[in-house]
């Protein structure tokens, strides 16, 4: 019988997909599961993104382009420009959703065995996606203490070895909610530029900030054009996860013609999904308004709810949908899966991501879980409450 | 200024976009270009596919589950069972398209410098895959005298090293059009079965056969249940090649399990794209009865008329739509380039594939082009006029 590649074998589960199992449990006990594990937002998709695609009257489903429609991406290049980003549409190209964005930066900028640095915790699909390029991830560690905020320069400089080819940053932070201020992405900027190094930024979240704090984008900072890739979805911005458009962004003319030849290699991106994507970004603003003032909303009362718990350390995200939340427990493995398997309160459960699967570093961040704010605010406070008598009784 | 991977600087060009720029001069001095060179079928979606899209009624585009909707993959099965191949759910992972399904493949079954035996001409992305994947390419050669059948198993197993991992065949073939016969299958399954290899068979046109000979699956073969990966796609089944549905389906347990961490990493494949190809599968008989006949008769017509130039060659395709033609002329290249850029028949002219990019090994099949026959009849005796024209034009 022939085996599966080393590669395949060293692939990572997701850290969220192993508990499914036990939310199967959950449910066969007839409990109501809260899920605060998912980054499946529960805001609308824009009713003009979804209008488009009914209202459709093409005779042949084709390929687009490989780059993606030149329609979308001229409207998105003026899109980018009205936030103020200077992206002109020869520096896109669109993408099977973020992922592949990823997937191509990777294989644009890194061989076999190059390094990738990553303040940890970092989305946890980073390693696979590091793991199908051969790439190895080198993890900085960012602390619960500092607000998960960049970790020195110093400790970025120690780890840099000949193979190293990029910093991966994700701005702001899934899963620490962490928006890098205008001198950190400075100091990362000199950092990249000083060793010649890619500036990957994922800026997928760039819409959800929530304090009044600008984001600042790999893209409008002077002087790093050549080492600044930024990767971006529709997925959040309009709660259109599964039209899987994304878009790898960069003024690097090199980078953009051999992340081309990967885009020619599988022909094209989804097209119900780009005239969907295409049509999403007549949004009107009031919708941004509205999505965002309930994110602030639940972000404020998650955190302080979650504050109010004896032994609970949790670093208020500015921006995305989600945080990490240190719990005075031994193992949040142990403890996700029993909240599932074992724990109910008045038939009802709460599903979280314990953190380790977010650190690349082993044993660190075992008391951590990534909660993410996806739910409405009743069943964000039911959840807290939930969490606070597992604690109890799970440390009984 | 950071430099891009070797991986990258190796990804190969698109035998077909390297000739983009020509066709734009063309259509820039007023000439209408037949393209023969691509494979997007002018054949009409199936109306129930169209429709289930604009009858969708759902507010939030959510990620399907990661092997894609289980209803969709229930369907699909039964999809399979019904064309006799015993295909169960659990042995479908539903992707982006047929190009991520190899990329699945390859990663589950193959690691950095592992090789895979194809027999050539083949679809010229696999170079594209294996570079992304850091496999090695071994060309198998099979040639236009005996109709591209399988070469002889002796010249396979001179090729195979202990790096050899599987060996990747496209049936009924892009570019070729051959047919594996069921002898040929058997020797093959023999072959994967005495090394121990997995044996990858692309079977995205497995419908289009042309003369009555039966299409013979890689999932049909009795004792190769572990060795046997099959790769699919809806792109030419239902003339949905913007929808970017595939699937990789084998009866491997590990292969599947490994093919789901790639799978979970990039969370999903599209939405829309699956609804679509869901509904699709309730496409009446007679549809594919009609888009059959209208290949076979295009394909009849078009190799008539090739035959009819002195000095063509052609292999008369069993299935897929396409053909490989050996043409009087010195450098199909060359030939491709000045039938845009030079020439014209009364302001027409056409565009072929050079078939060198579709072989692995230098300097094999310059004088060959790939035609796709996806042009309506009276188009293609056009160009076949014009192409006969353009033969002596360039060799005077």
């Amino acid at each position: 019988m022939p085996k599966v590649s080393d590669k395949g074998s060293r692939m990572p589960e997701s850290p969220i997909r192993k508990l499914v199992p036990y939310s199967e449990i959950a449910k066969k006990k007839g409990h109501k599961v809260y899920h605060l594990n998912i980054g499946q937002p529960d805001i609308r998709t824009p009713e003009v993104a979804m209008n488009s695609i009914k209202n459709l009257d093409i005779k042949v489903l084709e390929y687009s382009h490989s780059a993606g429609f030149e329609s979308y991406r001229t409207k998105l290049s003026q899109y980018y420009k009205d936030h103020g980003l200077p992206i002109d549409v020869a520096d896109i190209i669109i993408t099977t959703g973020g992922s592949e964005a990823l997937m191509f930066a990777m294989g644009s900028t890194m061989d076999v065995d190059d390094e990738i640095i990553i303040p940890e915790p970092f989305y946890a699909n980073y390693n696979g996606f590091s793991t199908a390029s051969g790439v190895k991830v080198v993890p900085v560690i960012s602390t619960i203490d500092t607000g998960f905020a960049l970790p020195p320069i110093a400790d970025f400089e120690k780890l840099i070895t000949p193979k190293t080819k990029a910093i991966l940053i994700c701005n702001p932070g899934n899963p620490t909610g962490y928006l890098y201020s205008k001198e950190e992405m400075q100091q990362l900027a000199d950092l990249v530029k000083k060793h010649d190094l890619f500036l990957i930024a994922d800026e997928v979240y760039r819409e959800f900030t929530y304090d009044g704090d600008p984001h600042y984008s790999v893209m409008n900072i002077p002087g790093i054009e050549e080492n600044a890739i930024m990767i971006d979805s529709v997925s959040k911005r309009y709660s259109m996860c599964g039209a899987r458009i994304g878009c790898i962004v960069s003024k690097n003319k090199e980078v953009m013609a051999t992340a081309m030849k990967f885009a020619q290699a599988r022909l094209s991106p989804p097209t119900f999904a780009q005239i969907a994507s295409e049509a999403a970004l007549q949004t009107p603003k009031s919708y941004f308004d509205e999505v965002i003032t309930e994110y602030r909303e639940r972000r404020d009362i998650l955190i302080e709810a979650l504050n109010k718990i004896e032994g609970v350390k949790v670093a208020t995200p500015k921006g995305a949908f989600y945080c990490i939340a240190q719990l005075p427990i031994d193992d949040a493995d142990k403890f996700a899966q029993w909240l599932l398997e074992s724990f109910d309160l008045n038939g009802e459960t709460v599903m979280v991501a314990p953190a380790a699967g977010f650190y690349s570093t082993p044993g660190v961040g075992l008391n951590e879980v990534r909660i993410a704010y996806v739910l409405k605010k009743e069943d964000l406070i039911k959840s807290v409450d939930i969490l606070k008598e597992a604690i109890k009784t799970y440390n009984a």
